[in-house]
């Protein structure tokens, strides 16, 4: 995807070797670049939120093992780095998997092979990372055609919660990849953009990359979709997803589910949009997947830009107030859909998961 | 209520003849008294929430009207206060109520007699609506006592939104009013506060107010109520309302109508506390209920206090966004347990709206 006219994947090896991502903690005010060197500044960026976003994660693990194999390529080392890269965040099961996926192909050789093999497969999950958003976007592009078709303004009103776009992975997107598909096709579309309290990935990161990209949309507050699906107009709602139950149940961004519930009492059709490494058929329901859960601070305070335009920090709540903060919900398979996939739609149930994740 | 040790009300004549208003602008991070001189002070002071929640902004618009009789008595200037202060905010039925109330009071008296009298009815309000709340109170306490006997810890926990506490009314509050006398009855008590954005009276107000009077409560996302009441703990939701309709169905702050959707999918009592005068035969069901429309702005920034104590407004969506704002959403009667009021429990449904509201 373009940002002021230069092609931008979110991740990548710079030229002197360490890894360059998009700094989405600094989004919408401002376009900025952060490097990590080491291993450590790779957890660190997960852990912060530099990059987020399923697929994202999964990928950026995968450079961090290359920053640590750079370090110490033994296998204490590995196994060390593979540690800490996946306690960084709980919910998303791409993390897991992309780490498991580069060990196993680290393991096998000998420690001096390991740090250009390490880099090598980092580059690999990327590229089919975009390969898999773009087919995503070609699965779920015709049912925004059909929204648009069956649309009193002619015009396909998405729902979307969170970001799921280019910036949750490396390029295109989950949820968003149908959008930018059906846009450059054309196809009328409009995204209502919920802001994704409490850290804001909707009006921060899904407005910024639908308005670099020249979608129409709108933002509101979470509150307010239930309000929207009831009156309209929206004809599908179209989220991503951090992991997919054996039976269908769908982890998402907290706020997800109550979405689901508001659109399933107005029928609207509720899609989840995931590569298939977001399918984890070794968890049997949504019950199983841990939630994580972040600090209150980010409930407490907010950062944006002030009048003077500097950034700040300020504060919501009285001092002595306590928060909690879950960062995820669970979706139950019967409000999905489907799940838009780069094999196609999948049902949300054990057959679909099992037969799409078969190999 | 007391803050820091002295009873307060919402509102009140002060001695220079003025209206006297808690700002509720200011909070959490200041407790200011704002003054109106004039109605159109009273108007401006409306639109702008210094002061809000159903109950208080048709007080309000008594002491409005109170501050127009004292700059022109005359039959034309009781009209144009009276059409200046209904126009102020839309949804809410008590406005219109309390205005129709010193009107049908004021428009048989001579020009006169007229100043002296307004300032006695609206006194006349301000008690009744404490008189209101607390009997309020009265009637929803035993839902907390029969939660709290239920709940494992042997808590009450009740999830609320937005803010139905005293700063919502003239005193005690409509939602919080069972709340504060179970908890000033030795209940154990805990209250899950969703901040309710746009605005944040959940985090702003809610927190505040629970916190200066003691209750346990704890801060959440919008986002997080549905994956609360999913797994719990949460014995009621307890809400307020501005327009019952006659069928029973509920307008009441955007994001209510989610909340009510996950409290009946995971079988959690939901329940509306509010007046009888919030109650209104004449609007046939929900649909007919107008949502008002707030100004983008507020989904865009958002105020807060700075490192420096500084109180800033920042910047939350890219500079091009465009947002939409509805400041409430309608409830379906269906998923209302019960309307809590002054006259007991009421159904939500046409036979009990009539019932309570036939005198």
């Amino acid at each position: 995807v373009l940002v002021d006219g230069v092609a931008r994947r979110t991740i990548g090896f710079g030229d002197d070797g360490s890894v360059e991502v998009i700094d989405q903690t600094r989004l919408p005010h401002e376009f900025a670049v952060a490097r990590w060197y080491t291993v450590s500044d790779a957890a660190r960026g997960i852990t912060t939120m530099q990059v987020r976003g399923a697929p994202l994660i999964g990928v950026a693990a995968a450079h961090g093992l290359a920053l640590a194999m750079d370090d110490d390529p033994s296998d204490t080392g590995l196994a060390a780095a593979a540690r800490l890269l996946v306690a960084t965040r709980p919910t998303a099961v791409n993390l897991a998997w992309a780490v498991t996926l580069v060990r196993d192909r680290l393991s096998p050789l000998a420690p001096g092979e390991r740090p250009a093999v390490a880099r090598a497969v980092a580059r690999e999950l990327a590229d089919a990372d975009v390969v898999a958003c773009r087919a995503i976007g070609d699965t779920g592009a015709p049912l925004l055609v059909e929204a648009a078709a069956e649309a009193a303004d002619g015009t396909a009103h998405v729902m979307t919660h969170c970001n799921a776009g280019w910036l949750a992975t490396v390029d295109w997107g989950t949820a968003l990849a149908p959008v930018y598909r059906a846009h450059d096709d054309g196809v009328p579309v409009h995204v209502w953009v919920s802001e994704t309290r409490p850290r804001n990935q909707g009006s921060a990161l899904t407005a910024w990359e639908l308005g670099a990209h020249g979608v129409p949309h709108t933002v509101v507050a979470d509150n307010a979709c239930g309000h929207l699906l009831a009156t309209g107009p929206v004809g599908l709602c179209l989220v991503g997803a951090d992991r997919v139950a054996a039976n269908g149940d769908v982890a998402n961004k907290v706020g997800t589910y109550l979405k689901a519930l508001a659109a399933a009492a107005h029928r609207v059709p509720f899609y989840v949009a995931a590569p298939i490494s977001t399918l984890d058929p070794s968890t049997p329901h949504g019950a199983a997947i841990a939630i994580e859960e972040r600090d209150g601070e980010e409930v407490h305070t907010i950062a944006g830009v002030a009048a003077d335009g500097s950034t700040r920090l300020v504060r919501l709540t009285p001092a002595a107030a306590v928060a909690r903060n879950w960062a995820f919900d669970v979706t139950p398979a019967a409000l999905v859909s489907a799940i838009v996939t780069e094999r196609g739609i999948v049902p949300a149930s054990h057959d679909g998961v099992r037969a799409a994740t078969a190999r």
